[in-house]
């Protein structure tokens, strides 16, 4: 069992009030360099910090990090469009960062990526993965595949009060300058992601058509995203079950009628619960507030800690002990570049 | 604690007598692709098949890959110069495939690769790393930067019957066609790995200077390649204490006197003995009749097994099934480029 890691970015995270993945733009497009370090290595390396939003919720990496330590599973990284290096290893698709979907061709890479990430899905030689996603801006970019396809629904948001209004106004431009009307590229999952989407949501959905069709166990982490994935591999002609574990977080969001889209879909739904309420750390309390919900496998990784047993007031003590570590805790001192040759 | 592979290539290897990383040049320059997979996956994914030796002697990653398998240690892949794909995530330091040593500038990718890794490495959050070596090719190249350093010594090799004066030869060559003679690069660890180098030690040595200024406990795992990348770490000003970690096929091996060289270099010395002897199943049989000896970590594998109380019986066990399951197994059938789109 391997959680893999689709970490990417697009500037339609730019746009004003779209995402809360980050403090503000400049640390945003290092955020998902950032979950890919913290997921590898407990931290982060070569990112400055660890990604929290503008009110101070950390990055959901931190819960699935935490769950890592404490279940037994592996992980892997895809280099799905990241803008900034990472000290993670990561697996090469060919992906690039995406362009703001308002643009014609905001992800040009992305038939590549997918066909590369289709190829690497049908080599997985493990029986079993679970799909995550680390990419601020992603659930508009997740609205904007879902309504090329003709699947529009809600989506949720890294926001206590989602912009949906303002997403959708996006996801109307996006669709006009690439000449689209809504569900026009139903059927077309690859036109879909380029012209709507970005490259996170083209390497993996190339990559769950791969692992599906050669008989790997696909569950898909997350939420309006994964969401999106999942109608990509749908419309692509994957008949295979799909299943999709989220957090509780976005599963009772009204804006984004999960449990209805996952029907419509035929994906096996799995809800967890971290019970982040019972504590009023800030590492959970903005959780219970509305933000973040969802990201970095955060609802996989829970499923798979209840899965094997594991008490979430166990998880809970990992999340607090990793926020106290890396946000409140002193940043460990920089190599500077002099020294040993 | 984790073991970090660090896999490239050098155009050395296609010198006839060189090498046995591989059945046969066309299959060599895929062996450190192949390598990290089988370390990360415990299979070939993108590569073609497990590398063996033209008499059929199976890759050390098996037994790298069984102690991971029973033994509580992370991995890592860094791509010091691949020249074919890899599934296995990897970090990049920006290192190209190294050409023939007997060119002038055969590694000028050195000195960034060498740069970027001793970032990596002053980064690196782990307290302790064993760093490990997939090169075909690499014991002559090892041979080049020690030369180079004025610091030659015997080195050992993958085949049973070693091509030590061949490997002088070319070292010569090497050297003659950079302009430089023995010694001529003491203290000067970059130019040696760029002249009379490999990408692999480049990287590798890179890192070490990195993470032992910053702290790090690093085992060198490995024989002659990684005695290169201590003399290169010592000829780079660290004072630190370094460990090396090798088979006792390396440490027997009168062409190369180990254990002399880890006293030169000021090295604290394991030698684990897997006991491969007590076996006459091919994925062994071969090691003590002297073929490949070393490698993929090998050694500080076996060691870090020895250190965990397991028994070299159970570790002899994962090898003979993983040799069964990959070597005499069927393959699986690669992915067809039809169905869903």
């Amino acid at each position: 069992m391997r959680l893999l890691l689709f970490a990417g970015t697009t500037r339609t995270a730019e746009i004003d009030g779209i995402s809360a993945a980050g403090a503000d733009p400049e640390a945003m497009v290092w955020t998902p360099s950032a979950d890919a370090e913290i997921l590898e290595y407990g931290e982060p390396v070569r990112a400055p910090e660890v990604p929290v939003s503008p009110t101070g919720c950390p990055t959901p990496a931190l819960a699935t990090r935490a769950v890592r330590e404490l279940a037994d599973f592996e992980t892997g990284v895809v280099d799905a469009g990241l803008a900034e290096p990472t000290a993670a290893p990561t697996v090469s698709v060919g992906a690039r960062p995406g362009e703001d979907v308002r643009e014609s061709d905001p992800v040009p890479t992305a038939p590549g990526a997918y066909a590369a990430a289709r190829q690497f899905g049908r080599q997985f030689p493990d029986d079993e993965v679970t799909v995550a996603e680390t990419i601020p801006g992603g659930t508009t970019t997740a609205l904007g595949v879902l309504t090329a396809l003709g699947e529009e629904r809600g989506v949720s948001s890294s926001l206590p009060d989602n912009p949906i209004e303002r997403k959708r106004e996006v996801v109307a431009e996006a669709l006009d300058a690439s000449g689209l009307e809504s569900g026009d590229a139903a059927g077309d999952p690859r036109s879909a992601v380029r012209r709507a989407g970005d490259p996170v949501l083209a390497s993996a959905a190339g990559f769950v058509v791969g692992a599906a069709r050669t008989g790997t166990a696909v569950t898909l982490a997350g939420g309006t995203q994964m969401l999106a994935v999942a109608a990509l591999a749908r419309h692509a002609g994957v008949e295979r079950p799909l299943a999709l574990a989220t957090t509780t977080f976005v599963a009772d969001d009204p804006a984004a009628d999960l449990r209805g889209a996952a029907a419509d879909f035929d994906l096996d739904l799995t809800v967890a619960d971290p019970g982040f309420e019972e504590s009023d750390h800030p590492a959970m309390a903005r959780y219970v507030a509305g933000e973040a919900k969802e990201g970095v496998g955060m609802g996989g990784a829970l499923a798979l800690a209840e899965r094997e047993g594991i008490e979430m007031a166990r998880v809970r003590d990992r999340i607090r002990t990793l926020y106290d570590e890396l946000v409140e805790g002193e940043p460990a001192p920089a190599g500077r570049d002099d020294g040993p040759r």
